[in-house]
């Protein structure tokens, strides 16, 4: 069964097969036999709290409160927004009745035809329009603003080619929707929850992420203005981990939501909308992970430190046990997620490729030897490095191993993403590049023309222009035409 | 405004009237445009949050994990355990499409007709028939079991009337789906998982309940034993407020979960199933709640102690903020959530109003006057009592003070219950007293004849067979047979 677990493709073999099958061998997700749903097994569910936790602390840091709006939009409400239905109608799981009946074989269910809804049901793929014809009701004075609103929920996209995590019909996320009395408020606050996701990526997943604004293209549908935070994956594409929108008025003249504002005037309210979803796992899986398994930011792992005895007999590891419960028992007062995996029906060695599989960030191994020795074997997951130690200062020294192990992933990953940026003037020498990988940072002359020429041609689009970068203007290295400043090109997930 | 707000229908002139007033009023939740869905607001999500927590981790003390499912379940899987899909299918949403288009006049989409699904697919109502598909890959042997798992999400049942937490075609629960080896051991987490509930309602919640096991008519469709917890709300009705089933193996067989046994043989697994549902928060509301608005017990008041100031100018205010930053302080430094309203945009007697309808336990008021003196007048929301105290030892005060009044309102709620709970022997007097409110204890001849006919006379059913009465022989009041045992008989919502 060890054997089984390490049987994992490699990277260098197929990074995508590598990705699919560390995800179930992991004990993450499974497909379910509903098209394109996904199960979260309880080891995947376990990472996605600590990330809805540590999330949900931030925002509610900010001010926000959550609440909780209808799955179901009336049909109607998706093309109040002329930008959001074309965006959104094509893909959308679409309630048409509310009943089943026997079938007359008596052997099974059908619909009740007698039970056709009036108005058809949308199972939402994102709740601006049904949140903001709530807020109509709420909204009456610059008094009753901001309101700052979200929601952790399921949202259904359509959509046909699914991948675990990355890209799936039903998926779970959290959405932040605000209204304000003024442009200028909105517009902050859609940067302000872009800073909230990029710290939350660097920090909590030590994921580095490129910050920016969205080209017209890519924005999210009905918004003036889409923030983005790119990862890059190690296979050098990129994978949008989460997006921050200012909507302007849309919304609020779509659902007719004005206010009196401190000039005693009518105006409409301005808006945001921003989230996170599972999505967020593909991107904490793929940016450490390695061809031994998963290896996870301590922040985030369900299980910080394991501990596996190795005995010849029953004498020794009861011996072994009473000197590990007070390993245990200090670690877990210094607030360490600790698992000691003393279970006599599987083998050392299958517990340790298990645990490395799960990416558990260190490891504690204590023989016979060790006992009587005061030492410890220490094995860190990200390095794979080994060494025994003294049992003396055990505990404070795996508080900062974990630390340690923190930061190295991040800077790991930041190391092979800087590697891989590259500025680039010469469109030639793009296409024959950007196949193998990394983000382009090139000069655009602005035209959805040419982004559309650059995607046509090599399927890599605009992820963004980059905030961090110092801008100089230049020569569009498609059309030849002058440009303002660089964007960031790659492939993506 | 203030007016406005106090103006709430007293529970003598309706109670119904005044549940569905106060819900809104408070800004727990309100109807959404789609018909049957509520919206929860901040405050009421705030209060549900706060169960969620406590519950989860009650669940896991129990070795439960949490995982999650998909919201749609193809419909040939109600059918495979016949009496499930006899009491869910008539009441669900059916996805019948993927897709919507413009419509021709293009102004607006339709349903697009070749985007039909070929098997529709059922928005859960529940979800043993999922996840015991999913669970059929899961086990092998008994080594793979039991399997604890628990899931948070939105179900759709379609309820035709509606009332705010209450009964709404899409609510929020948890359900815990478990899978065992034993029937025996299935049979003790079904119960064990009555008391988790059965303890939270009345340590957090502070409302009395009564445990106990169903009669087969009012069975979870599919179980083999359905226990509950039953409150008595303040008119004497009851609410089933949680329920734990023990499905037997009717879902091993009907989705061919089997698995090798310790005698090396095959058998089907066993299985409970266990939830409790933002109807939670109605039990809440109405158990404890007056004439004034909400009282919440402290344990799950988002808001446990408010402070307000009385002054009369800036510099009076700004003294009474330097001493209430002290209690403040104080007060979160033992873990206490506390809420200082010097906001100068409503009056003194408006706040008190809004804080006594959201049901904050404790209310301090420091005027100019209590300043000089060092003194602070303090308010419990649940017996309206003022009194004022030094400032010195405050804070202890307050806290215990909180516990007071958690211990206070359970005592009230289970007195009230108490007094209300009558054992019955003859049917006259039953029907003439039931039309009021009240549990009734009665001998019950087990038949689903005479359990039929107690509902077509008076609406009222058998709510459970309580566990802590002590049981003696006796005659059914209504048939005049043999009866083994008292049953709880009650209208309930």
């Amino acid at each position: 069964m060890a054997k089984e677990l390490k049987d994992l493709t490699k990277r260098s073999v197929s990074y995508s097969q590598w990705y699919n099958e560390l995800v179930v061998k992991a004990d993450l997700a499974e497909q379910s036999d509903v098209r394109g749903c996904m199960v979260i097994k309880p080891y995947g569910y376990a990472i996605w709290e600590k990330i809805q936790r540590a999330l949900d602390d931030k925002f509610k840091e900010t001010g926000v409160q959550n609440a909780y709006f209808p799955l179901l939009i009336p049909k109607s409400f998706l093309s109040r927004e002329a930008e959001h239905v074309e965006g959104f109608a094509k893909e959308c799981a679409v309630v048409t009745h509310y009943r089943l009946k026997t079938n007359e074989e008596k052997n099974g269910v059908v619909v009740d035809p007698a039970a056709k809804l009036e108005e058809e049901l949308i199972i939402r793929p994102t709740s601006e329009t049904i949140i903001w014809n709530t807020y109509k009701n709420w909204i009456q004075s610059y008094r009753d603003l901001p309101i700052l609103c979200n929601q952790w929920c399921n949202v259904m996209r359509w959509e046909m080619r699914t991948r675990l995590f990355l890209r799936t019909a039903e998926f779970l996320w959290q959405e932040g929707h605000t209204a304000h009395a003024t442009r200028e408020e909105a517009e902050d606050r859609a940067k302000m929850m872009l800073k909230v996701y990029a710290d939350f990526a660097e920090k909590y997943m030590a994921v580095p992420v490129v910050q920016g604004v969205k080209s017209e293209t890519e924005r999210f549908a009905g918004a003036l203005d889409t923030y983005t935070i790119e990862a890059m994956m190690q296979d050098g594409k990129a994978l949008q981990s989460g997006t921050s929108h200012f909507l302007g008025q849309n919304f609020g003249k779509a659902f007719n939501v004005q206010f009196i504002n401190k000039e005693n005037q009518l105006e409409y309210a301005w808006a945001t909308s921003w989230g996170v979803s599972t999505r967020l796992m593909g991107a904490l899986i793929m940016t450490h992970s390695d061809d031994n398994g998963l290896v996870l930011p301590p922040k985030l792992a369900p299980i910080q430190v394991v501990i596996v005895p190795i005995h010849k007999n029953e004498e020794q590891l009861k011996a072994i046990d009473e000197k590990v419960d007070g390993i245990v028992a200090q670690l877990r007062a210094l607030g360490i997620s600790v698992k000691y995996d003393n279970a006599d029906n599987k083998r050392p060695g299958f517990k340790f490729a298990d645990y490395e599989l799960k990416g558990v960030p260190v490891r504690l191994v204590m023989g016979a030897r060790d006992l009587e020795n005061n030492t410890i074997e220490v094995m860190r997951r990200d390095t794979l490095e080994k060494e025994t130690r003294t049992c003396d200062g055990i505990v404070e020294y795996v508080k900062n191993l974990l630390d340690e192990i923190q930061e190295n992933i991040y800077l790991k990953a930041k190391t092979y993403r800087d590697e891989h940026i590259y500025e680039c003037d010469n469109y030639e020498d793009f296409k024959a590049r950007v196949k193998d990988g990394g983000f382009f940072l090139c000069h655009w002359d602005g035209t959805a023309e040419t982004e559309a020429k650059i995607k046509e041609d090599t399927q890599a689009t605009i992820r963004c222009v980059p905030f961090d970068v110092e801008q100089t203007p230049g020569v569009d290295m498609v059309s030849g035409k002058p440009a303002k400043y660089r964007v960031l090109i790659a492939r993506s997930y």
